[in-house]
């Protein structure tokens, strides 16, 4: 499949010129400086590829890079991690190249915490070429009584733009930076790491905020940088798409390593989300397995396009999984000698992706030689597990992971890793609401997905009606609750602008949905109710003409897709107004020039 | 006497114009950037400081900061110390203020170490107004497989340039920075710290060489730049002044903390020694105690001058000394209530040095409100220690150190600080040998020294003499026997190159010395043969016109104390050779630019 998207991305780049009008930024996130910086084969991994994405962002005369958090791997980088990082930054993005976009928005705002509050190419004293803009990860977020964090550092060294930062945990307000190029507006929005649980919480609670120019609202292209669980880990341990404003047009989503970085539509809202994935493998999982890429995004007006490219320094690493009970043809546990048997079994596996490996680097000098192998063993059914250590050893020469190569897994622990990777409630929310915006939809999927995890598991049907039982259990019913809260309330503010319903009539409604909240028995009618009035409402806030295809489609038009009759104020699209702004209204002030939606 | 030497500087001053020749240089040391950075009340002394000695720099207009080590008090500084110690130095050291010198040694040795090896302001990204030059001390040193050390993160972000930077264990070639401003020529040599005892036998075994200008030896001003104990910690724990080449016009020592930044005159090297001290109290005890300056050093051609400037942001730091068998007329341990004696009669001392403090405070709004005070009370002789912590607290809300204004020792303690600070065997050799090389005279004056200590300490002659015994223990003798073969060995190398003795005859003596050495019962005996031999060799070697006053002049002209004859090649002052090199030669690499001597 990632072929066929290479592809057609390449066809379609023609369609944006690269001209004054143009901004050209290179996409990246998780390059998790100084990960495994001590290890003897793996050690410079990170460093080196980190080199390759600043030569590429050199090479293709970007004007700007933006990172999505974890540049560094520890919250206190080593030494040689910091003088690796700053000696990197210096040499490729300091040089004479001019910088052709401005900045509009009040950059004593934008960087607020900084002791140095100007973007670094604007400094007299440094010759910046290449701007780094970066939000911070979890592993680099600031800590301690300083709030201090290690991009912090780069950024009183002026190398990098740190921006995104939340001073308050009461309530975010996030500021845009605002960039132009030619005639291309770019509002840049960020949010740095936050713990998810917290700031789930504030989004329910209505505590973020992102404040947009107050006039030319429709002139942007709205860019949000974001560093948090995408997929759902727990109930409120992730940030659903849904919650953020979809007045935006492209979120650029840190934290997750698996590379999707081909923009996805989101229908609900509207919006793309591209997820670049991490530079670099920090765990033996299938999501790191997917190739590495960097994005190349070019934004022209409101058309945006992101050129896939490939990371080539970057280590190979192949994964397989093996069911030793989906094999009765070859062992059995009763059968004798099924240990040797299981092993050879297992090293011919090892073998083959060896072997893979090696020719999928044919050609590709920058490769680091040795691959990382995973071989993962489900020995549930009576099988016994070998010295995994050992099994490992053998491959010493050949591997970059000579101490665990294999990994043996039990059923149970399989199972939980298959429930882990499929039940994305956000991603299940957002498609259901796209096919009719059903949350019922969205529940039966829900629990399809958790039956089919239980047919994988081989449970018996005791032992699904238990796990479906857990399912529902408290935190989880409670998380469905506020999500439906959540939408619920941003329903009644959609429509509260539009003058469909008074106030009055909005507050009943939600009485009348807490009401029901209150019995905790009846789920099924419950979301159903809740779904029913979600429904109701928002399908008269559509437009009539709502693509609902999923394009996995590169290039997109912001305008095309939008509303045509735009409201009176608040989110609206299409209403293209008089030009005006712009640069005379630089530091204004968020005050005169931002408000809020 | 301080105030004195103040004001002879002042009256001296004018000596040195600031014009196109003279180098103003700003010399600092100890600055111990995040010491007790989390203490509540001293947290921040060493980044006021810092910024108060950057601001100072700035002020003075200073072609460039020189730093004696110790920057960052922490080998692995924390965030905060990093992102603070960043920030002052792009405050103040960049800008658009013209840098008035070249630098015309190869910088690619110089730098060999940095990846960016050129000196700071020649980076053309980078605006350097205050090109800061520093060595690294024993607290900031190299460590970790890869030997960066907290000073590269700075380096590597054009912010200073460490220098002095040895790569080999073995061998030491010190290349210096050759720098010329107008006409003058200043050679900036150093050596990082490296462990005493290491660069102890590195001298002594000839593995420490200093490359120097091949052409015009006599026009260029020499400064070395050095970070090791300057008292003695033990035998061959300490650098003694005259290891260090006798070409040399002034060393500046760090990692002493007391402020002797006078220049002081070696009477025997001919060269002149400041010796900065820290910028902040690291520990309560005497040396600490003095105040605190750092030095605007001007050198015009050969001559130089130092500007004694105190700093005003340091925290006062008061100590005295109490023996309470001294003062028998007031308290003796039989008396009754005699604690309470004690102890209020410590709460005067306390209060009056809290009193100076304040009155010495007055008209220094920098000046931090706390003062820290020590008391150190010596109750041996029978009386009773008191709780310190209780009776410190008493002063919580006047003193910064309100857990240990007061320190109880006992006799044998006291006397161990008094050897401490009194046997400086570098400097009683260097003072003897400067009344006639007797290294005779040294030993006696040696012995005469740890007599004194026995009697300060009310020893039992019995207890003396086990003393005494003690000081002639194996570790002593050697490290006398060291020095003097080191001594023996730069006179062969002296006569050598005067052809006074064949290389044949120097062995001899030398075989003949090393035999002496063998028996070790009859140290007299053989101190005064090699002290003869010693003697006889040099007195020939010496200029005839040495002045041997112990000058505190603060402007000195090295032409002027100079040998009227120079000898043939090597180390000769005087012969001013025609002129030549200089810029053009920059760059030349030392095979071709210096010369081992």
């Amino acid at each position: 499949m990632n072929q066929n998207c290479l592809q057609l991305n390449q066809d379609k780049a023609e369609i944006i010129v690269d001209d004054e009008d143009t901004f050209k930024i290179l996409i990246a996130t998780d390059i998790h400086l100084g990960y495994l910086e001590k290890d003897a084969i793996r050690g410079n991994d990170t460093f080196t590829t980190f080199d390759e994405i600043l030569k590429c962002a050199k090479e293709k005369q970007v004007d700007f890079i933006l990172l999505g958090g974890d540049l560094f791997h520890e919250n206190k980088p080593s030494r040689r991690c910091l003088y690796s990082c700053i000696s990197l930054l210096r040499k490729y993005c300091m040089g004479d190249t001019p910088i052709l976009f401005d900045v509009l928005s009040d950059q004593a705002v934008n960087f607020s915490t900084s002791k140095f509050p100007w973007v670094n190419y604007q400094d007299e004293n440094i010759n910046i070429s290449i701007p780094v803009f970066s939000v911070h990860g979890n592993h680099d977020d600031p800590t301690g009584a300083d709030g201090l964090c290690a991009l912090d550092i780069l950024s009183s060294a002026g190398l990098i733009n740190h921006f995104g930062r939340s001073q308050s945990v009461e309530r975010i307000e996030i500021s845009p930076v605002l960039l132009q190029k030619g005639k291309t507006k770019l509002a840049l929005y960020g949010i740095g790491s936050i713990p998810d649980e917290r700031l789930y919480r504030m989004f329910v609670n209505n505590q973020v905020t992102m404040l947009r120019p107050k006039e030319d609202q429709d002139l942007w292209f709205n860019l949000f940088t974001i560093h948090q669980n995408r997929s759902k880990h727990g109930a409120t341990n992730y940030i659903p798409e849904q919650f953020l404003d979809d007045f935006l047009n492209l979120v650029v989503w840190g934290h997750e390593h698996e590379c999707l970085i081909e923009p996805r539509r989101n229908e609900q809202q509207l919006f793309y989300v591209t997820q670049p994935g991490s530079s670099v493998a920090t765990s033996l999982s299938p999501g790191e397995a997917a190739k590495k890429h960097i994005g190349l995004l070019r934004i022209k007006g409101r058309k945006m396009n992101m050129e896939k490219i490939p990371l080539n320094t970057v280590r190979q690493f192949f994964i397989q999984d093996l069911v030793l009970a989906e094999h009765p043809d070859l062992f059995s546990p009763d059968m004798p000698k099924v240990n040797q048997k299981v092993e050879a079994f297992c090293q011919e596996k090892v073998e083959a992706m060896l072997e893979e490996a090696e020719r999928e680097r044919i050609g590709c000098p920058l490769t680091p030689e040795k691959p990382l192998i995973r071989l993962r063993v489900d020995y549930s059914g009576g099988f016994e597990a070998f010295n995994a250590t050992r099994f490992s050893q053998r491959f010493v020469e050949q591997v970059a992971n000579p101490k665990d190569v294999i990994h043996f897994i039990r059923q149970k622990e399989y199972k939980a890793k298959v429930e882990e990777d499929n039940v994305d409630f956000g991603q299940l929310m957002s498609q259901s609401t796209t096919e009719g915006l059903r949350v019922e939809d969205l529940v039966k999927e829900y629990f399809k997905t958790a039956e089919k995890t239980m047919q994988l598991s081989l449970l018996t049907e005791q032992g699904m009606g238990k796990a479906v039982q857990e399912f529902v259990d408290k935190e989880e019913k409670d998380a469905i609750e506020e999500l439906i809260r959540y939408q619920l309330e941003k329903t009644q503010r959609h429509l509260q602008q539009r003058g469909v319903m008074t106030e009055e009539e909005i507050d009943q409604e939600i009485r009348s949905f807490r009401e029901t909240k209150k019995g905790t028995a009846e789920e099924e009618d419950e979301v159903q109710e809740v779904s029913e009035y979600r429904a109701r409402a928002c399908r008269d806030d559509l437009p009539d003409d709502l693509d609902l295809s999923d394009g996995s489609d590169f290039t997109m038009d912001i305008d095309e897709d939008s509303t045509p009759a735009p409201p009176p104020r608040g989110r609206g699209r299409g209403s293209r107004g008089g030009r005006g702004r712009g640069q005379t209204t630089a530091r204004r002030g968020r005050g005169g020039f931002l408000c809020k939606i």
